[in-house]
């Protein structure tokens, strides 16, 4: 089988390890680089959070520091959720998994220029450095496959009533992706506001029983406590994964394509993804939008995925 | 039991008839008027259409005519659901149902400053009235009791991503509603996408057999008619009649208190209510709004209501 | 010789004061109503202070109080310039002219309605009355002659580097009023900055010797003295009575046909009259823009006025 | 003498390229490198124009092409001032001189990065290389010594009524640079509007006799035509070159420090420069902006300027 490349693309963030963790396990993918950008975390702690991960896992995958501040806007973090350092939880070893020096957007324009057009960008937090790639090479649109994005909603969104986090962190980021011309897979809040991980998916994900399951389960036990005590909830959504889980199985989303437009006005609406289902508005499809998850597949892919990491 | 006094502001519209068919018949509402405003179709013909309906029904309750474009934006009408007449389907009598010689800004105006604080204002169409009263006569704010709409949407829009008709209709005389400071109920596409009228509901309402029944049979065959033919699917969603069935049966619908705000940046989302259901913002909640419907109740009221008509 | 007709909408304030004495004592206008909205103060205030200055001058013109907000933004007012009454400088005497128990929109509406399509409406003040006049009847659009309005700015503002006051305080009504199709005359910063008050010209218009000429230097007087400790300068511009000035004689301003569109978007150029002088749009003309003025005519024209109040 | 040291970001383009004129001639100044981005013309016309331009000057300075689009926004170019090639009038001879394998963000980055804090970036385009390299590298923010732009309005604009060309061709860039915290000299069209190039100028330039007065009177001939056609009016601004006077002679401009904010909110103001000189937000002044120039003086510089390339 023909490995799909991939280069991801995120803030780590609990969500984003869990999506590193599944990348770069799978001998369906082929992650070519590990590009951070900052998001749910200063730029300082979400590349070196992104080198913990990759540390813990023992994976050989190159890590690139980007984008510490959106393009246009001014900064916004998520650190209520995450914690201090980002990733809090895990109590990780002394860092010896190297930053690579070269800028994570000098990465992207290169790697992608090189390629045979082969190249699936997945991001996970907010689209700077992709769009800033895009706009500093515009020769790389054509040689992107597909960009796979964790971000936006067709309805209602999560850090405003207009917008979800990753898109609202830089719309203007997310506005240059959409206009690109390449596929786009929107994962958004409408499908992984449905991937619960409850304390019982935790307990399962421990079962497993290997270094990556331990990972999972000091990173996700965390990451419910915090929601409990932020939202008063239990069991937090876990984003950033799906956009790996579609990648694996294409069957554990339903996509419809349709019209997506980034709300860049700066207004109360700022940052909404405006997704048109029903084409009222008879503009090309720019987007499939997953707009129904398979939540027990999803969480048999996940399982699946630690258990790649050997007992 | 004294009856709840009320002023009904609507853009007839096969489902602003419904609305004024169970409030003009219910012993509990006492129906002070029917204002008129352009929406679903021109002034001349929603004024007629409500006129034609009151006439139908035998009901004695006056019919003002409105403000017959948007406060600021330029007009907009809905042709393709409601038909050419915004009634299309029933054959109506000659009209003989006056139109009252009064403006419905100066009837809501005169009506509400001579109240006791007593009247609740429903608006079923876009809420030029009611704002065009509060800016004349600043001092009508007190004396409503609550302002009960039908009208936006916490997740997407029915006639672009963001938006819902009445409001994107006049985004502005909501923003002046929605700041007028009383107690709103927001009773959005959450709920009435929920109430759709399927040809089992047709029939069952046409089992009752009377005037009220055969008009309501005539309408909603039209409406179902026409949502498959512009949409593709059976059966319409009853929007505006909520609103009554909610003064008549609270329990019909569960509300949550929020902040709601109207993009008024006439941008991509302009016409969005943003509905701040999880304190996202910490705002002050303005408005009380609908979130989960009991259709089988709301069916019952509708039912009970054609009933009051008698045999 | 046939006076020409005109209503004069007003925010008294000190300009307008000197608006209301060129116009109410001309011969060759027909002043049939003064209108009030709040802007340079309260409506209360404004509406109080147009009855002074009509009674002081003895003039016999009906007085309307209209709109005590904007159409849709929250109210701002010029406290600052126009002192705590919004005509701070004169002891006026008791208050015995009356106020009219007609709403000024509605009298706009009823007589402009009834009028042959010659009378002219003259703002020095937001333009929420006249706009709400025509949305609330929407005929009467036709029946105006000309809108002649003080506002706007080709240049810079006055309020913030984008907008001029009586436009900032109700940009959309004046967005209502310049998109409804009428002959527009626009007397702007542009040239009523350089109708610039210095104490030179309150010590000629002194001369003059009879009751208007000592209204006009106890208004200019502390409007002076305002301008300098609030701005640091001598000599304030006397923006509002231009339009009455340029009525009386067309020459004192060169004007120029273009498109005028006023940004409501609600951003930091909110309020901004953006004027095309050079058709870079190319979209249709609806504003003859005075871009300049003649000053000494304009003393000239204000001297004449006041002597029409004899000796 | 100490030269100061500058890189000249620009979109050649007839004013452009007398700034080049003026900067790579003089002994005061240390032309680092000129970049080159889209703007008066397509990325591939303003770079070879460029080249162009240093060939025919004999200038040793490196010429590195940057962006082919705005950060944000779709393309818009000037086509029609500068016509088809951009640089239209002059018969260049066939181009020799290379195009640096750099690209022009990685050029600014890498030279700031590794100076002292003494260079100057004069931006005579659009401003997105500047601000795509404050983006890629923050650190480089503080090595700049001063932004010297030519760009804006505090009046009205050039291709809107509210916007300047360099502005509005990239807004978000433009709020990027007048965020980014280091000293602006904005030399706007309140000031380049009156660097009128007639013919005379023209003829007397051409009296110099060298080479550069030839490429001088070659351009200035064919803007001045241009002018003509499209505009109808006699000489032409040359807006860039303003720049480069200001920083071989600071006496020519009168400048006022103000706070500037770029509106990039999308609407019919997009691109403004809201630039506060009466301080009416009382916000931190942020830009030196030019208010007054010395024509006579300009002229002076100009033609010393082509006199240092010999006789």
């Amino acid at each position: 089988m023909e490995r799909k490349k991939i280069i991801l693309d995120c803030d780590p963030g609990h969500d984003d390890a869990v999506a590193i963790l599944l990348a770069g396990g799978s001998p369906a993918l082929e992650l070519l680089g590990i590009t951070v950008v900052a998001g749910n975390q200063t730029l300082e702690n979400t590349q070196r959070n992104a080198r913990q991960v990759v540390q813990w896992l023992g994976l050989q995958v190159p890590v690139f520091a980007g984008c510490g501040q959106p393009m246009v806007r001014e900064k916004m973090t998520a650190g209520d959720i995450h914690g201090k350092t980002g990733l809090d939880g895990p109590a990780f070893p002394p860092l010896v998994c190297p930053l690579e020096q070269e800028h994570a957007v000098a990465f992207l324009v290169r790697t992608l220029l090189a390629s045979e057009g082969d190249i699936t960008v997945v991001t996970t937090g907010p689209m700077t450095n992709l769009a800033m790639a895009l706009r500093l090479e515009p020769r790389i649109a054509e040689k992107i496959q597909r960009i796979v994005l964790m971000g936006g909603s067709c309805g209602s969104g999560n850090v405003s009533p207009a917008a979800e986090f990753n898109i609202l962190a830089d719309p203007e980021a997310a506005h240059v992706c959409f206009t690109a011309g390449r596929p786009i897979t929107m994962v958004g809040l409408d499908v992984t506001r449905k991937a619960l991980c409850y304390p019982a998916v935790v307990e399962r994900m421990g079962r497993v029983g290997n270094e990556a399951s331990r990972l999972f389960v000091e990173l996700m036990g965390h990451f419910c406590r915090t929601q409990k005590e932020v939202f008063g909830w239990e069991g937090g959504p876990l984003h950033d994964p799906v956009t790996i889980a579609w990648l694996l199985d294409p069957t554990v989303l339903t996509t419809r394509p349709m019209n997506v437009r980034i709300d860049i006005g700066g207004g109360q609406s700022y940052g909404r993804t405006n997704c048109d289902g029903f084409d009222y508005l008879r503009l090309p499809h720019n987007a499939d939008v997953a707009v129904e998850i398979d939540v027990e597949k999803f969480w048999d892919i996940i399982e699946a995925g630690l258990r790649r990491y050997g007992a």
